[in-house]
């Protein structure tokens, strides 16, 4: 990164309504922010980067924990989060709940002020259940404020959602990260049709999070979201009318097809991935919570051989053709099921991925910043005040 | 917290024995450290948290490890080491059983070195043995002082006690810090009631630790502690006796009862919590040590047949009638077992819980400045000094 | 360490060709290195040693992570490794691939790129299969240059072999360390006898990388180097090959025996410990791969029974009678099998581990520094320049 750059930047800031001010606000939803909130959180992001880059330390925390929350595996969200609490002077505690007496039948209620005497922020992935993740993480923000209204914490520790059942904002934010950088300009996305289409997957039960995030977020800065699935993979009934909505708004067009060919045509961004439909969701979620292993089982053969029936939803070279110039830009929030790389027929030929392999690596290496970003935002009042008193101290990051 | 408050601290510091001296000692048991060092634990706690909330950074490290090791589930305890860590600028890095070959043999007077070459503090819990866990930790001990005078080490980490069989010293530090806040000073403690109570729990084998260590500790304060529980369910013999001996050296009284009901009476704290009897603990110390499954089993279903005899041993809403004006303060490490809430009949009713609870979550928050204090006493000889140079240094915390 | 210390690594570090250069380079294997790269190694280590002796804080970085992979149980490697990035400002992140998705059929060219976007170094250990661990470590950091000329990382994170089917660097080099140390510089290394000698354990399939790194390494420092062991446990050809070449280029010795009191006659230095044979090694990581349980069980009831004919290949007082002056220094990478300590019959007696067991501990002592050098190497071009500005800067790194 340039001077230019950071002019760039800094122009940007003052664009935005000075009234903007996300602190002491936890980040749940995208669609719960302002426009020029979700501008800040991707300009404070892209500053953040550029210091980076620049050699200048970004410490705002002489000391201060970051805890995470994982209830699945994780593995780019778990390195996302600890480079990102890291690069502002934060250290990440792990609430392991095998670990910890959470399973002895502690409440949420208690826990949450338990791990959060010296935290800054709680990091949350739970993406499981459907009607469980969001929720989770609100009973955990009810009790933080309980807490903090009545003293026990002497901060009131920022909740950051890293998946749930419903959104996935720190991924749909670094997509649209990637996409500003890619169209140069928040403004170019104006009218650029995107496909989030379904694609096939020899696995079951992914979450519906990327997908309803997608259009949740697309759907607001103009842009013409295409939502290709076949019969049946339904989405979250809100989520879909609240996109719907979004473009009454905010100009843009929001149309959903089953045809992965249709969606392709003329696209300018193709984001074909796997989702489970919502009513297996809806289904699952009761098995799991029964703990019921057959029915599990019983479930996931189901929808392997429904899922089967749609081998031809998968990401080829001649679908791409079809997209504008036959150069649209493949997205994905990665691991991607590559055919013939990590499963035999999967999301996306071999030749697509590769093509457009390191674009989907730049992609995922936003969300480090994204997730510090909106950190910051939710420490201070004032981020770009923040962001020149880091500058002004130049505090080399490596001697 | 304002500027009372400090000049309050300050003011006290003043009054300890100027020869009081806690540094390059281990701390495994309250009265094994004079009152004045005790004193000077919760000192350097308030300064701690004063400076926390006022925005001073306490960082006295600018590198070095405090290790972890925890031989049972924990949260609280866990969140509070990694929180004073943090606070003083060392890392944590936990010693974790599983993952280390610590299972292939290897020997204690070993480990304890390998872990230690760039660490300053070592915290374990390890209370699931009777007869084992404090002797686990002074032989940890030993191995250092042997490592460090050897010249194997360039510095004695010190050990603390997280909960051991026999006392938990952070937990009641912290205990007596919230009861020297809630009755404005330690002094005022003198001659107030303490109701140490064992209560009804569905579960079994809870360690004796905390009823242990407060009427250990309390005894010293000048405090009419009362230990109350049910025929069979003694504690240590030893601690008991000890009990006994401090109220001779410090005023007070300390008597045993068998009903929950004359413990309370006019009392002026409450503190009924479960826990397993001595003798129970010796057999499943036996069992444990040799694998004994079944035996575990069948010890289990007894324990909680005769538990389930004192169902009455519960605290409610009546027998906190009975307590100094109706108005005792009720304690408790938590997580307790709330009728209701996390069990069908547990230590206390909802209602009681709730009234307190607020009270019980600040009562933990003096943990993380509890372990803080401890490590800043044993790894500096003159801690106002090294406070005083935090303060003159005001290195802000938060930008 | 005094002033005279101090004296006497700048002296040393002036000896070294200014040409040499560490930076940029993954420590892969001690005989890809120059004589002079692995002093430099050494002479950092040691002055990070003198830094920290002397309350000299060494941090060089304000952010910035420094990645784990143990694909093994570690005790004294993990802590090395947690306070070598600790000493220099890093914090630790691990991959545990259970906790990650990489067991979801991510390839290694994705993974090696989402853990490094804010990633200063990479630690692996990888011990269990033959022709894999080296391989994966190489494999890791192809994708690295990958990711990093294609702008998807903003810097290239180097790699380092925290032990290897092949090599054991940080090992051997901490081994050689104690050695510059206990004969008073490298230079009086020359023509000492080292005998690298089998021992029985009654374990099996123990890695070949301790006694291959120590040929591949010793015999470039003119030593005259015993490679002893029984009639089949052999160690893979390549290394073997590679010790006998040293020799001609270095001068020094090296011969391959099968008795371990010809080994031991006149040593300067005993390093006796068990490994698997080769070809034990081989078949076992074919049963591995292919998760064979019943062959696993089996090739291990034979090696125990194989490795039972050898009981008389350990190390006692009779056989230390022999060494130089009966005086030869003990070397081992711990945890040693002691006979009547941590097994019946092991690699050692227990009174001469007792009389050596300091100093195998000050041997592992010099491992957190050893691998601190290795990163401060591998991310500045002019480490002396950097320990000279850490000097100048002065920061305690106590209060």
């Amino acid at each position: 990164m340039n001077k230019e750059t950071y002019k760039r930047i800094m122009r940007e800031f003052k664009w935005l309504d000075p009234e903007t001010d996300l602190s002491g606000q936890d980040f749940f939803l995208t669609w719960e922010k302002s426009l020029d909130q979700l501008r800040q959180i991707l300009l404070t992001a892209e500053m953040l980067k550029y210091y980076r880059e620049n050699n200048i330390s970004t410490r705002c925390f002489d000391s201060g924990l970051a805890v995470s929350q994982f209830r699945d595996n994780s593995t780019r969200t778990r390195f996302s989060f600890a480079s990102a609490a890291n690069l502002l002077g934060l250290t990440v505690q792990d609430l392991d709940e095998g670990k910890s007496q959470v399973s002895h039948g502690e409440t949420v209620r208690e826990t949450a002020n338990m791990i959060s005497f010296l935290t800054e922020i709680i990091g949350i992935r739970d993406d499981m259940y459907l009607g469980a993740g969001n929720a989770y993480m609100r009973e955990v923000a009810a009790a933080l404020d309980d807490g903090f209204e009545k003293g026990v914490l002497p901060q009131r520790p920022g909740v950051v959602n890293l998946q749930c059942d419903i959104d996935h904002p720190t991924q749909t934010l670094a997509d649209l990260l990637h996409l500003k950088d890619h169209f140069e300009g928040l403004e170019w996305l104006q009218c650029k049709k995107i496909a989030m289409t379904w694609a096939y997957s020899p696995s079951y039960g992914k979450p519906l999070s990327v997908p309803q995030g997608v259009i949740g977020l697309m759907t607001r800065f103009g842009m013409h979201v295409v939502l290709a699935h076949p019969p049946g993979y339904n989405l979250t009934p809100e989520v879909v009318a609240l996109a719907k909505e979004n473009v009454t708004h905010c100009g843009g067009k929001f149309e959903i097809v089953d045809s992965m060919a249709e969606a392709f045509a003329d696209a300018d961004i193709v984001y074909p991935k796997s989702w489970a439909p919502y009513s297996t969701m809806q289904q699952r979620t009761v098995l799991l919570q029964n703990n019921n292993q057959e029915g599990l089982r019983e479930l996931e053969k189901e929808c392997l051989a429904q899922n089967a029936r749609f081998k031809d939803w998968t990401c080829t070279e001649e679908k791409m053709k079809k997209t504008r110039n036959g150069e649209a830009l493949y997205l994905h929030c990665l691991p991607a099921d590559i055919s013939g790389v990590s499963c035999r027929e999967g999301e996306v030929s071999a030749g697509v991925f590769e093509k457009y392999r390191i674009a989907t690596y730049k992609e995922a290496g936003y969300k480090p910043y994204i997730i510090a970003a909106m950190i910051l935002n939710n420490r201070f009042r004032e981020p770009l005040k923040i962001l020149h008193t880091l500058e002004k101290r130049n505090i080399k990051r490596v001697l």
